[in-house]
């Protein structure tokens, strides 16, 4: 089933501008984004959703003008923490707290534990750990996708800081990592559709230690 | 059906040592990480899975002694490339022409930016980036396994250049990033198991741009 829909999903190139996502769909997509495991749980990332034509004009332009921007109908944009600071790991805390209605001096050291560990780490190191989290967050949306019959476009091609600034993301602590356009395959017109899935065979890829 | 996937799993304490995942289920859970898209296709990781059970007792131990790792039936471990060179790159390049047998200019040209481009870049900036692509494979492993019935935990607190030595990656170009116990929850022994699953609500964590 889960296979299935992973061979089913590519790199969608040319997407059908006359036909957008449902939102019912779009919000599913969201939720799978949004149930994704992380680190301590502190999901140290957000999810920009653009539609704007204009905004995805921008992105497009500041994105090797990558056609799927704009023909698709909708744009997820991952947005990792620029850093992990005391109030982002306790608001977190005290939320499953407070959710929970349980603690625990077990559960409360660990807070102290990354209270005394990450936001005295490098901005860089805490960022490209958020941007880890985030890819969890990418590969459960494209999964999510695949299994909504929605086509979707996993990129990095684009300039991040520009992205940022269109989207006023440093201003809220944030820095984009990658974007998912949604939208429809629009076959005949799509170089990539016919081609073959590739991947390394398994004995390339997986090493067994018995 | 994928969202009540998710919503099933959660990040096992406590696995049953008395069961193991059947070979099949571990080979469904592989082939979805072989099949997870990656920036460019390169699949710039590896996954080992380790089942002996004295190579698992020496990973737990700089692993914080944590027992799903030894309790489980089966470690995988993903190890990203340390870096990205001419040769990785080419011989991915050169095994999907080999493959669809067609290749195209726009195809040959993509691989020269990008041999002009990574080959040249600080290693640990290629790492992080083959990082990231190694969390797509994570997400998508631990989603494969709740398709299976089967539990995960992802994790990060080990001590990678301890694993990298345990398993021998620096010397493939390897190192570590994360490992995922497979097993089964023994929920009666479990603290987080009755506990509630708690992400932050969709309002604090998706922001549209309509």
């Amino acid at each position: 089933m889960l296979l299935e829909k992973l061979n089913w999903r590519y790199a969608t190139k040319k997407m059908d501008t006359a036909k957008a996502v449902p939102q019912d769909k779009v919000d599913r997509i969201i939720e799978a984004v949004r149930l994704a495991p992380t680190s301590s749980g502190l999901q140290p990332f957000e999810v920009i959703v653009v539609t704007n034509p204009e905004v995805r004009e921008k992105i497009k332009a500041i994105a090797w003008n990558q056609a799927q921007i704009t023909d698709g109908s909708h744009l997820l944009v991952f947005a990792a923490w620029d850093t992990y600071t005391a109030d982002r790991i306790n608001s977190m805390f005290d939320f499953v707290n407070q959710e929970r209605n349980f603690t625990s001096e077990g559960w409360e050291n660990y807070r102290k534990m990354l209270l005394n560990t990450y936001p005295q780490r490098d901005a860089q190191v805490n960022f490209e750990h958020a941007a880890r989290q985030a890819y969890i967050g990418l590969g459960l949306a494209l999964t999510a996708a695949a299994f909504e019959g929605v086509d979707s476009t996993p990129m990095e091609g684009f300039e991040p800081d520009k992205l940022d600034e269109i989207l006023g993301l440093r201003a809220r602590g944030l820095r984009s990592v990658a974007i998912l356009p949604l939208g429809y395959r629009e076959v005949e017109k799509d170089w990539l559709a016919p081609l073959k899935k590739v991947r390394r065979p398994r004995d390339q890829f997986v090493t067994e230690v018995a």
